[in-house]
């Protein structure tokens, strides 16, 4: 087997608790919110499904031609706001500058509990990175927030195309002058992996609450399957 | 005046000193050179000088434009290597596998003393990142070697041309979601702080032994004159 030399993490559910840490925060910027008749969870999960939804449909080549410029994620988590807002019927609730600081609440999730100690481990062995859907800015502010030890942060926002294009997963073993077979692809999602091993990548999966709920995944889909991401260091360091 | 958010470093001579480390690096890989008839400071001085040639050359628009593609650090850093050694009359020296080994010397550079401490200083107030002409995996290497703990690194090959082309410092500050004006581009090199300048950010000098030799610089035409990466600290939050 061709050695690892880097690790590439997706972010949302896989490093971080999108979940938990969304709705704090909006509690936390608008306290009043928590009189208003709107299910927190539902509607968290609603924004996070119009993301899934935008993404997909902006993995393709071409796709993107229909904007006249590439839209971030940021850009994206905003749109939907306001989208959600008119749905739940909760207009009047917060002013447009509330709405732009809600709407950054995907800035400053927390980590899960064994994200820290697990990357810094990594970190000792591995070149280590994000490559998630969420642009430069959103991943920087994270990292500061959460303690994410990043050897290099990078994003689909600088190949212009998101996940689970094959560009993506190759401009960033290009970056880091690796073959695909020295870079280990971590996420708590199998679509995630399916598409990074189709490009030569090795995968490890990690096991997260509330994510790829519904679908069943096998330890023999994947190169690592694994409960957290101390776990996974002993796997790959057999430990 | 505007608050800045967010500090962009030049690394070549700014944060690391490349002198002693590519002359450590190759008698280190090479200990046999040092028998070799070669001033190993004016050869590495020389590797140096083609390579700001091969940046200024290559930092106007159109200029990439005589390659098929773009042609990174590390492989313009490979390619003068040859030059050198033929120059000097070494070329029994080193084998082909040799030489891409010591090409890989601006890997692994060494911090100046007040690197680590003041940059971590700096992060615990502002984002720090690279804005070098050195390619990502260069960068990555460098900073785990020197354990220099940016928040992000940014280099001149993800936009396919080098500083001082205003598209590098302009491309900086898009993806860090900031006005010019909140970004403080801090060198040695005084050449780069005045093209960051032209682009509206903030400057800020650091003196560097061996840098901007020949050169007078004034406080006057920056925004912090600094004497080392604590100092500046200090300056910027009246410390």
């Amino acid at each position: 087997m061709a050695e690892i030399k880097a690790l590439l993490f997706d972010v949302f559910g896989t490093v971080v608790d999108w979940r938990t840490s969304v709705k704090e925060y909006i509690l936390d910027r608008s306290p009043e919110s928590i009189k208003l008749s709107v299910d927190w969870d539902e509607f968290i999960q609603e924004w996070r499904t119009l993301y899934y939804k935008f993404t997909s449909d902006n993995s393709k080549d071409g796709a993107t031609s229909v904007f006249s410029s590439f839209v971030s994620v940021d850009q994206q988590y905003r749109q939907a706001l306001d989208i959600l807002v008119d749905k739940h019927g909760i207009e009047s609730a917060w002013t447009e500058d509330q709405k732009d600081d809600i709407g950054k609440a995907w800035h400053y999730l927390e980590g899960w509990n064994d994200a820290v100690e697990g990357l810094t481990l990594l970190k000792s062995k591995f070149i280590i990175g994000t490559l998630s859907n969420g642009n430069l800015r959103l991943l920087i502010d994270m990292a500061k927030h959460a303690e994410l030890p990043w050897d290099v942060v990078l994003s689909c926002e600088l190949f212009k195309i998101y996940k689970p294009s094959p560009r993506v997963y190759l401009g960033a073993t290009d970056y880091l002058q690796l073959k695909p077979e020295n870079v280990l692809m971590v996420a708590a999602h199998i679509y995630d992996l399916e598409a990074a091993k189709s490009c030569g990548l090795r995968t490890a999966y990690v096991v997260r609450k509330g994510e790829d709920v519904g679908i069943t995944v096998s330890p023999d889909q994947v190169d690592y399957f694994s409960s957290d991401f101390v776990d996974l260091y002993k796997q790959l360091t057999d430990k």
